[in-house]
């Protein structure tokens, strides 16, 4: 079967000179600027400002990192361990609360370990690192095609779908997780639009998800976020497709809660209201077969993104408080199904979920595996 | 019954030097700026750039514009009718799918014509014209006070009350509609908070909403449009508190869908599924009892607003579409009160709806008078 494809391409490793390039997500939709740099504190500054974001692509950049870290390295084994060790540190520290970010930093610092337990040579180490790196992000990219292979099936002729922040390639690599479905399907010929959502404070939808699939020739239009229903009902809305930033799957009644952007939930409201399906679109490392609701904390974002408008502008009056949490959790019987690179989950999810996950015991699951419980 | 208050003063006529003055609405809530005029040009301007806002207000500007327009004119009565027919087309032309300035304005025009007909002196004529402006201000205020009376008693300490847009004094004089049961609760000592959605694109939930509730001493904190759902469940809301454009109450099934600022019809989705109330707070003129859901078209207002945000960052990539609707229509099924000036109406709206009317016929009644079906 040949692959889709999407037009973006979010990071690359650049083998000549053994630089990072990345697409700086902070100036979309306004420049495409590709950064290419193989300085640590650069990489680092891109991560906290946001120019590389989303869960699955902060995986592999930190196992770019980590590899590019011991490439920079003299070739020495102790020198290379060293590095590696305090400068990957560092590099999982960027941001504190993204999981895949530290997983990715781990993964190759434990192959390095490897290596120099085999005895390898420290040109066979950075070899190594750089091999892992990229089969990091090979298996990303391979499982947004075949989350893509499995979903496609839900779109049809004259669909009008709806999505919330960007769930997409600028944030996966690959086709995205909640748009891989629609890239796939598109590709086989079948026509629809999509009606993504602004969703403040940040955007991405409006910024990032309309950029990409514009660019990808898929018909897109921005709503605000307070259109949802409306436009839902006079459009006729087929479906709403998210992504999700955990998914609980530990079997209990509990399982098939997605957290995901904030906003989530209320479009899962209005679908439910108006018969419309909520399909929920991520890799099976999202799903966490450990904690319960009351372990996960959400995160609460500081103030001035609600006040101050993205460019500037403060819309609420001095004194008056915000409330700013990032995600919120969609329970799962408003979820019509989860669309997973090992195939679509339905409910009961407490069944559909483990069953799902014992089929994947070789993949990759930062979630469960770092203990990490803020979103 | 002592009146409750409102600290926000909209719009005021000066006898002294016959000008009128007004609250800046467009610099809500960086500044508070206070504009007085008799130039009719001016006062043309001033609403169309939002300088004042909202049905009821409008209505008052028609009418004091109007009795402006015969006050400047000189001593003879042909003048007078020659201006307050003239000028005043101008005037309610201003914003011509506003049903309120034109009927204010026709208001005025005809008291003008009764007095000529009863043989008035033009100082005669230019009293009564200010008078009868007056009136309509008295009147619009003391319809507020009258929805807080009946709606207060809905409130109860504690309460987590949501709105949307503004329906307060900067848009309704008075105590505003949908802010005048929290005023009239508050002073009564009952204690909540109140969550104030951004309502995009013009953020006047966030701009105008928790400017005037927290000048008043009310707890507001501000929430961005895809919040509502998620903090409605967290907090614990116990009501959405709208206002409304235009309500069907036609007597038939559709009797009781309201139209109001988009995202209206979303919380009330949002409340249904939480089990949170949805109250709807409107004088009986917003009340339409001859067009239905088939005859009313909604604005669409320019691609712009959503384009770029207040103050200028274009947040859509270039070649992408928007939609833009002002407003929706949220069904009866999901409206669990409406609460006048002539009392509260609970479903079935196609009894109680016509019942409120039929004791509200020497009531001012804009939009069905005027036939105008565009919102």
């Amino acid at each position: 079967m040949s692959n889709v494809s999407s037009s973006v391409v979010p990071l690359t490793w650049n083998d000549k000179n053994g630089e990072l390039v990345w697409l700086d997500n902070s100036q979309i939709p306004w420049k495409e600027v590709n950064i290419s740099s193989k300085n640590l504190d650069r990489l680092i500054k891109a991560i906290q400002s946001l120019e590389i974001r989303g869960a699955p692509i902060l995986g592999e950049a930190g196992a770019y990192g980590t590899a590019m870290i011991a490439n920079n390295s003299p070739d020495s084994k102790d020198a290379i361990l060293k590095n590696v060790t305090e400068h990957g540190a560092r590099l999982a520290a960027a941001r504190p609360t993204a999981v895949n970010l530290s997983w990715g930093v781990k993964k190759i610092q434990d192959v390095i370990k490897e290596e120099i337990g085999k005895g390898a040579s420290p040109k066979e180490i950075k070899a190594a690192a750089i091999s892992e790196a990229k089969k990091v992000q090979d298996d990303n990219i391979a499982a947004t095609q075949k989350i893509g292979r499995h979903g496609k099936h839900l779109i049809q002729d004259g669909d009008v779908l709806v999505t919330v922040c960007n769930a997409g390639t600028l944030a996966c690599d690959g086709l995205g997780t909640s748009t891989a479905p629609m890239r796939a399907a598109w590709a086989d010929g079948i026509r629809f639009k999509v009606l993504t959502t602004y969703t403040a404070p940040l955007y991405q939808g409006a910024r990032l998800t309309a950029w990409e699939l514009h660019k990808d020739g898929i018909p897109v239009q921005v709503i605000t976020d307070n259109m949802a229903a409306h436009l839902m009902r006079e459009e006729h809305a087929t479906a709403v497709w998210a992504g999700a930033d955990r998914i609980l799957g530990n079997g209990s009644k509990e399982s098939g809660s997605v957290y995901n952007k904030i906003g989530t939930f209320g479009l899962s409201l209005i679908a439910r209201e108006l018969a419309v399906k909520m399909y929920v679109a991520a890799p099976t490392s999202t799903i966490d077969p450990i904690h319960a609701i009351a372990d996960v904390k959400i995160e609460q974002r500081k103030p001035e993104e609600v006040q101050t408008l993205l460019g500037g502008t403060t819309i609420v009056p001095k004194g008056v408080g915000v409330i700013n949490p990032a995600f919120d959790m969609t329970p799962p019987k408003l979820v019509s199904a989860i669309i997973t690179e090992l195939g679509v989950a339905v409910a009961p999810y407490d069944v559909s979920l483990p069953k799902l996950l014992s089929n994947a015991d070789s993949m990759v699951k930062p979630a469960q595996k770092s203990g990490n419980n803020k979103l």
